[in-house]
């Protein structure tokens, strides 16, 4: 049994981690639920776009065989004590600018997990450390489930799909394109061979200063599996990026691989 | 299948629990872990008593089907990073004078579930909070492992059973049936109608006070399932104590009812 563990607001990011779960399943989950814990003080947990109705009939179109929608007390009752948390891996990118949310996100998945006891889950590349973490968590605690990675899905202009671009104003919206762009533009640096760390950093930051409604969090590039910044790409590499417009919090990535070294003579 | 984990060197009180556990279930598994995360500095994580011939030999008397005795690199390889932390319960008694201590036992027990996934696992009434923590931890986390609870055994004298206690000297042994004393006089306490928590704790603390080899950490009248104080016996309570003996921690509690309120005209 696969299962897909979503806030809701499902968009076509949401539905290619369904489709590969119905394809590999012989029966799909999919729970919507707003996370309260993995939300941080002045984060947009009241404004978090709720459209079940939508969503539902989104989920039956896809043959997916249930749904679960908890109540936040159903999840946290009174009594919810019981914390897992991922050290080290949760300790850079997100993690060092939202305490306390991958801790929120480890916690609400052992609970799905064990209430829904799938085979596998399904998690989105675009959240590229909260599935690193999530692998982590279900190796070291032993849960049998594999940690299936979907695919990051992009808007024509390459924005990574979100449901959080919903809240950007049409500039915003257009200026945002900026960051795929750059992070496209250091992979095409790497293919070029570029090794050095701060200069596939610096196309990312580049382009989003180019910007004046965007403003750059962190752009860092990453091991992938460790999460532990890596000054050469000497090996595969995730260039991972959080940037802001206005309000609104927008993360993408992209894998990037270093140039074959040129052989001798040519 | 029915679980019962156990750092080794096991006597009277742990084959008790293994007793409950194969009556009750098909097949019994047994593991014996000096888990390293649930000692502090300076504890006895070096000194623990390690028999594992002798274990293995009672075991297989006992008709266990499977010990399961990993290297610490097998539960914590050196990409380990997760922990199951517990909070509230964990917060007095042993916990405030063993600071990380319930960490390293939740975790480790998640770990050993996810690696077993017994029906139930078995846990002695000595380690009261223990005990409590576990249950809620796999209450929380939706585990789907039954906690059952094994008797507390004592000896001859009314001293719990420890492998510590094989630490004490003669003197200090024959000074330790205080502390069980002291807990049973408060039971009568108890029974014949005081309902003050500070008269209870203070039949343990007299006990103890007279034996010069002894020292009491803590004597506390508490919830026995949220461990929480309780200052009037006015329902089933949980009274639990830590003395020192030189450098051996002994700890024992004993569950305490409220005597019947005397009816009008009696």
């Amino acid at each position: 049994m696969g299962f897909v563990p979503t806030m809701g607001n499902l968009h076509r990011g949401h539905m290619s981690l369904v489709r590969l779960a119905t394809e590999r399943a012989d029966r799909t989950v999919v729970s919507i639920f707003v996370n309260p814990t993995q939300f941080g003080e002045g984060e947009d947990l009241d404004d978090y776009p709720r459209t079940p109705r939508k969503d539902l009939r989104k989920l039956q179109e896809a043959g997916v065989d249930a749904a679960f929608l908890p109540a936040p007390r159903e999840i946290y009752p009174d009594s919810f004590s019981t914390w897992v948390d991922v050290k080290g891996l949760t300790e850079g990118l997100c993690g060092r600018y939202r305490p306390g949310h991958f801790r929120g996100v480890t916690t609400v998945c052992a609970v799905l997990f064990g209430i829904v006891r799938p085979h596998f889950a399904v998690f989105g590349r675009k959240d590229a450390q909260q599935l690193a973490v999530i692998r982590r968590m279900t190796t070291d605690l032993r849960m049998g489930i594999e940690v299936v990675a979907g695919p990051l899905v992009r808007e024509p202009d390459g924005l990574a799909i979100s449901s959080r671009n919903g809240y950007l104003s049409p500039e915003q919206r257009r200026q945002a394109a900026a960051i795929s762009r750059g992070l496209r533009r250091a992979a095409e640096m790497a293919a070029a061979g570029s090794r050095d760390a701060a200069a596939l950093e610096g196309a990312v930051r580049e382009a989003v200063a180019g910007q004046d409604k965007l403003r750059l969090q962190y752009v860092s590039l990453v091991d992938p599996e460790t999460m532990e910044p890596m000054s050469m790409l000497d090996r595969t590499g995730l260039l991972a990026a959080a940037v802001y417009a206005g309000d609104t919090r927008l993360i993408d990535n992209v894998m990037i691989e270093p140039a074959p070294k040129r052989k001798n003579g040519r």
